[in-house]
């Protein structure tokens, strides 16, 4: 659906409507009496700037399952339901840790490419500051995003609180392959092991292919340099694969001829199947969409006009269609996207709905441009075994009552 | 240029100079002697990130011609010196304000439409929200920006203290066409007075085919609500227009017939001409770009490889072309492009460079999709009077010295 004819349908509604505008009975001049803030100087210019104190509220979901003894262990979920567009604010980005986020001094911090290289190398942040970049917009999942939909019932929670281990933003860095050819890759290594300078040393092996396709040492995020709870100084960026592999506060590279089977992907990170087994190197992640807006926990305050809202992303690429249902799943009609044009990033999709005061079942169903398509809650299932957590991409749906509740229900 | 050959180009550099690497002289172990940062238990996760404290060196440049009686008259300019990618993060975009930052209540702000419409509608920011939205990246220029160019002699301050007046950010809200279709606009209206609700109440006039082209109600910045510097809860957006037009802390839209003549569109934002006489209503921004690595008052380090990094935009569109030169503009080169996909917001370019340690004079030239071709500082200087200081876009030059040192030069 073209974008003229999405705000022409909308535009129809929101006339029909008119639920959420007030003609005003008093003359404009009435309307318009100052405001306090408007009858005094505003305040002096910042260096840098905050948030408004009225959205203070907005805050990350918090998960610490080992409690105070290990508060920085666990995940803080990005509040998709309060955000909107296809970019997370950088301070609102999600956060899987093992060890908490380091204070590293960026003077101090060396990246070291080591293994079999012809000519193993370390480079300080000023060093790769001078190499070529690339910008790219890419989206960054946990692995275990959505593992509370994972649960015999549904758990009533904002979108955010079980979807928002996800997050979207620019990426400004090297080609990890500019660096790995300065160093000078022997034909025998086939794997690169990435390690992080946390405590916990998280450490991943990933296949040469992907490091030398579009993998990236990544500087900045969003214009500004990484935030700390990203990886600052330095990390490493594998677009579309499982976000604890895009190592943060990256140390060293080290090819090799195998897989390292570290901890990080021996103990965890594994599919587990319905015959027992697990599986491994489970590196893409799959198509998805969630619906934001509305969304579960919320009240819709008045029959009329509303913008079902949501995102969608694939690990494959662009995301090719959203189509919503209303119905929980009977008929779907397709959603307008924006940042369609972006692999391996968020999409925003939207589309115009008249809720009339009876009972709905919201729900979104994406399509890769692989033609891949977001699997039901059923499938989804059957393919894992029920302990499994890991790469839930299942449709969620919203319930809406007559009341105007919304609710996550397993439709 | 393809990204693929850019980055072969440059990795051909890289391996030649090898400059930014040092080769290990001791072992790999002895290189990962573990830092104090990876002994110790990282810290907690935090609701709203923030930026390291080794980062925040980096702010905005700040100007406030009035002083300390007025302390939000005035400028803060973005250090784009200090920035990558294409977006601004929000705490650094650039700020125009002509009576500081109002501190909003969103709970009680009101947006009137009134004048000639046939049904005046004021909308509360909860309101708003059910409406139909896009998102849309875009920049936004101060008509004033790199006023401190038109000098006699080139100041010698960081490329964002002089061209910063500028940022870009994915914005999302109402096509303003939806409000006013609601309204219903009387036939005779043929401009928009868009009113501020600071207490200079900025407002200035706004030709109707704009509104109804791709003007936005904006109420979100880079996924988050608008920050109080950018007009929370609320601004107009008039894509690739001069900045003081999308008018922040938007109280009201009134349909007329005529430009109302408001005192910040006769006052000033006008333009002076060679005759004495003053040019009105110079709406859409120009085609420009500027180099922002290396830039005036930086040093380069050494010589090797570097990276000439800087961005372009334009009001009429899409970047079609950014050409480098490094030595006056004798010759030039095509640089490689990201984001030109996206009109009127900030492109990227990128061009790999050998520094042998000799003078070079550093410039870009932005053409855009309308064949317009960024200005020689004589051919702009020839259109206008030599006090005016709006709407300059002419070729920045930075010349480099054998000491490395990066100076501002007029070429």
């Amino acid at each position: 659906m073209s974008r003229r004819r999405f705000l022409k349908q909308a535009s129809a509604v929101a006339g029909g409507a008119a639920a959420a505008a007030l003609a005003s009975t008093k003359s404009a001049a009435q309307e318009l009496a100052a405001e306090p803030w408007e009858k005094i100087y505003g305040a002096a210019f910042t260096a840098y700037g905050e948030r408004s104190r009225f959205e203070q509220p907005v805050i990350r979901h918090i998960f610490t399952p080992y409690g105070g003894i290990a508060p920085g262990s666990g995940a803080a979920l990005s509040p998709i339901e309060a955000l909107e567009g296809t970019l997370t604010p950088s301070g609102l980005h999600n956060i899987r840790n093992h060890s908490g986020t380091p204070e590293i001094d960026p003077a101090r911090h060396q990246l070291v490419v080591h293994g079999l290289v012809e000519r193993p190398l370390k480079f300080s942040i000023d060093a790769l500051s001078a190499y070529p970049m690339v910008s790219r917009i890419h989206f960054l999942e946990c692995s275990g995003n959505s593992s509370r939909a994972v649960t015999p019932k549904p758990a009533q929670v904002p979108a955010g609180a079980m979807h928002g281990n996800i997050a979207c933003s620019e990426w400004t860095g090297i080609p990890v392959r500019v660096l790995l050819e300065e160093a000078g890759v022997k034909p025998e290594a086939k794997w690169i092991l990435a390690e992080g300078a946390d405590s916990a040393h998280m450490s991943r092996s990933v296949p040469m292919e992907k490091i030398l396709d579009d993998a990236m040492i990544a500087l900045y995020q969003n214009g500004e340099r990484l935030r700390p709870e990203q990886g600052y100084p330095v990390r490493l960026l594998l677009p579309g694969w499982e976000g604890n592999m895009n190592v943060k506060w990256l140390r060293r590279l080290k090819a090799t001829a195998t897989p390292t089977y570290t901890k990080d992907e021996t103990s965890k990170y594994t599919d587990l199947l319905p015959d027992g087994r697990a599986m491994q190197f489970t590196f893409e992640m799959g198509v998805k969409s969630v619906i934001t807006k509305p969304s579960s926990t919320m009240t819709l305050p008045r029959q009329g006009l509303y913008e079902i809202s949501g995102l969608a992303w694939s690990g494959a690429g662009r995301i090719r269609r959203v189509e919503v249902s209303t119905d929980g799943g009977a008929t779907w009609r397709d959603a307008a996207l924006t940042g369609d044009e972006r692999p391996k990033a968020f999409v925003r999709f939207r589309l115009p709905w008249e809720w009339k005061g009876g009972e709905a079942v919201l729900a979104s169903r994406a399509t890769d441009e692989r033609g891949r398509v977001q699997p039901t809650r059923a499938e989804w299932t059957s393919q894992y075994a029920p302990a499994n957590t890991y790469h839930y991409n299942a449709i969620v749906t919203w319930a809406v009552g007559t009341d105007g509740k919304v609710t996550h229900v397993f439709a």
